[in-house]
């Protein structure tokens, strides 16, 4: 396989000897509008500011996150990207077990295994992967396990309704369930699902967000979390200093005032995924799961084709798709793919039916050669 | 006390109503020709890198800083700051104990304590302050412990001898010996003490360097560590992914081939560090420590003034000190100033002067209330 992650663009161009620039990466889930213009000029016109430490407060992105919630800043947690928040939340609050709903974001459990918590895993054995109230029951039969959770879930894009997360919660006041809401800016009825408004209300609900995905800056890093000041202190103590650098904060204060990027973001993802979803439902040998958000699971057939095969022959393309197989849950039957441009979405769907075609017709080929009593089709 | 750390200028002008463009920072000890002028240009042409995840592997800067020392890629490490790897080792490694030589930067202790590591701490009784083979001998005393040491010391400025430090490496083969030289980019002579040669060849120590401070860019965060193969495997073990971002290794490239800026910054800063001490020197009431690069330790004499107390009257005047009473082994007599350029300094000397001659003139005035008997002044 190439790439642990999705977005290591950078590694597998040096290890194949390719040119990044030429590549389109459809392994990382990044809004395919890029970043807001108000960005790029936040930065430059206070470019200097690098010139003093970070404000390792945060103070006025806290400010405007808490506004914009809303909530008091003093709820607010923001990290070097999400990810320094689900490594931070174990290492603080010491949990005696983590439980995962596999197949979901890798790094739960490298969070979990960092501080030696040890991790128990429920396989979601629906090869839809729904996470209904059977699963949830699963996670809570796990006794002493801090239970991460996420939606829309990464990277099968299914969605938990709001009631069942808070049923979750309210069952289980000795426990703290975390939610991963990296990519609900994407969705259309986010009322419907996210939790963020009851997290500084309830005892034991944290609720993780990115703004790198949506607002197209993943080169800074920036997320954030929201609690209860309870445990926002817990956390706190464990906080390293100065984690997030100004420039990154200076271009998440641009970004979230963006409205209008944030709407013409939503209208377009809506529109090209249905395009993308539509079109890989007509590509012979997969099958692609009904998107949510801006990133498609899909499965292959049994054609004699694997996910780590795909991706090789959609390189040599300059195609970049993320292999799924090293999902927890997932195998070399599965691929995910971000919802980009149409150019580069329909690039991708031609690119994709051109190798799937290959593979159906030396298929057939190869039946053809073998005599039928063998293959059973009489 | 105004704050815990130098440079946090943007919490202490929330507190106190103050405008930070206004400030004169001499509490952060960073680079007076701030930052080269080719990391502005190299972030202004590089910004839509942005749109990618950064590269976790920090492969360029790996490279360039490994031909520098030089030394192989696999011998180092990038952080986010040398803060991030100052937490990671103990992380990682997990020492039983954790030594330290008190007066040194502060980070230390916490990312000790961050490891839920005991903390040993070694008070420098020599009020000089200096690293001597007796406080060495000191510190290897304490059995099964990890030993951090700053070189040169911040916030005492003395300079540890490269011999005295591979004795004490060489002498403990069981215990790993930390070195930050986060200042040793401004000292003139450092061949006589950087080990950042001499760690990749070493069993036990890992040297830690920022590049920050001496190319002016804190609020970016950069720095790394160089040590032996084995040991930088274990540490990116614990090494959460992506925490360097895009814009950080984009200025750490442009800055570290600018051999003028370098050149410039080590004649700039040791002519007016000798201006500098040479203007302390002369105020009343106070004793600049002998500096060695681009800060000054400062004490108090028995004037009934504290640091405290001379940090809010300087805030006054828009000027900006670190009071060092929160350093371990250092009290309200103690406070640090950056070396800045030529006009921040005379600034700063100015205010001072009248600062302190307030001071004295108030307790010769107090003095001549008091009969002689009660004095003792006969």
């Amino acid at each position: 396989m190439l790439s642990g992650h999705g977005g290591n663009i950078k590694q597998i161009c040096v290890e194949y000897g390719l040119n990044p620039d030429e590549i389109i990466d459809f392994s990382a889930s990044i809004n395919p509008l890029g970043c807001p213009e108000v960005v790029r000029k936040a930065v430059s016109e206070q470019f200097s500011d690098i010139l003093n430490y970070p404000d390792s407060q945060c103070t006025d992105l806290r400010k405007a996150i808490a506004e914009k919630i809303p909530c008091k800043e003093s709820n607010v947690i923001i990290g070097n990207g999400s990810n320094e928040l689900f490594y931070l939340i174990p290492r603080a609050l010491k949990p005696e077990k983590g439980v995962l709903l596999q197949p979901t974001f890798g790094e739960f459990k490298d969070a979990f295994c960092n501080s030696d918590v040890e991790v128990v895993e429920i396989i979601n054995d629906n090869k839809d992967f729904p996470i209904i109230n059977t699963n949830l029951s699963k996670l809570q039969s796990v006794e002493d396990g801090m239970i991460f959770l996420c939606n829309p879930n990464n990277p099968t894009g299914q969605l938990t309704r709001k009631e069942d997360i808070i049923e979750l919660v309210n069952d289980n006041p000795n426990r703290l369930i975390v939610i991963d809401e990296a990519f609900m800016d994407f969705v259309e009825d986010d009322e419907k699902y996210s939790v963020i408004k009851d997290a500084p209300l309830l005892e034991n609900l944290i609720v993780v967000r990115s703004l790198t995905k949506f607002y197209g800056f993943p080169g800074l890093r920036l997320g954030y979390l929201v609690t209860n000041e309870s445990i926002v202190n817990k956390l706190m103590r464990y906080k390293e200093p100065w984690t997030v650098n100004t420039i990154a904060q200076v271009a998440g204060m641009a970004a979230i005032h963006d409205e209008g990027f944030a709407a013409n973001t939503r209208q377009y993802v809506s529109g090209e995924k249905t395009f993308l979803y539509g079109g890989l439902r007509m590509i012979n040998g997969i099958q692609p799961f009904q998107p949510t958000v801006n990133f498609i699971l899909v499965r292959i057939d049994d054609v004699g084709i694997t996910s780590s095969e795909i991706q090789n022959l959609l390189l040599k393309k300059n195609i970049l798709i993320r292999n799924c197989s090293n999902f927890v849950g997932l195998d070399e039957k599965y691929f995910r793919v971000a919802v980009k441009t149409r150019q580069d979405n329909q690039k991708l769907l031609n690119a994709l039916e051109l190798v799937m075609d290959n593979v159906l017709s030396e298929e057939n080929n190869q039946n053809d050669c073998v005599p039928a009593f063998v293959t059973g089709k009489m």
